[in-house]
């Protein structure tokens, strides 16, 4: 069921400053800022050869990251995302197997445009695991 | 500098039963457990199309991981591996522009044969990063 890796999320308290970080300290790519206002966090993509790091800065008063930055005020690996063929097939699946689902199970929008579900950290040894349909 | 992700590790505190958990919930193909005792962690591969995920158990007294599962009794992700053509260079770069690489930087022979380091938390935004030479 599971894919490629399609990123690790890593939740920045500065953007700006993490990103330089990466690009002059760790001689990476790093795109530009991308504000998703609808996802209450801006972006920048750390470009890997075989895979993606994104570094996500809060923004807006419900940044589903704030909790975790207001927990780890320097910030940490926030989540891994994985590829799926079927979101749908593979949501049934997990609820199947007895794993939750965040919300209310149905796929949602996600910052790359393809429909995505977060699955519970406490079912995957506390890890937040992102599926995404691609 | 930065090259591929070559692993992303995972500390959990029951290998047997969060490999399962990968193989039969998350459909992922998962190789068995080898004891890596020099390295003081029990360790599965879950192989993805383009990287990998490395489950860590804590194995002998003074395991690596010990302190971070303590913080963590149910795991969580532990480090991000990236590869390097050259980590003596590597090292060079970052220990010029301020970085704090782990013990004595000398890089040591990592779980995987290969020349590794480690870089300190507190100098990217509370991500532990393992280079490794390929």
């Amino acid at each position: 069921m599971l894919g490629r890796v399609n990123h690790v999320a890593i939740a920045v308290p500065d953007l700006a400053s993490a990103a330089e970080s990466y690009r002059s300290t760790l001689g990476a790519n790093v795109t530009e800022p991308q504000a998703l206002p609808e996802h209450g966090v801006t972006v920048v993509f750390v470009t890997l050869p075989n895979t993606k790091v994104e570094l996500l800065e809060p923004l807006g008063e419900a940044s589903p990251i704030a909790a975790f930055l207001a927990k780890n005020p320097a910030g940490g690996m926030h989540h891994i995302c994985y590829e799926v063929a079927d979101i749908i097939a593979a949501r049934d699946r997990l609820k199947q197997a007895g794993a939750r689902v965040l919300g209310d199970g149905t796929p949602k929008i996600g910052a790359h445009g393809k429909p995505v579900l977060f699955l519970h950290p406490k079912d995957f040894q506390g890890t937040l695991i992102e599926l995404e349909q691609v």
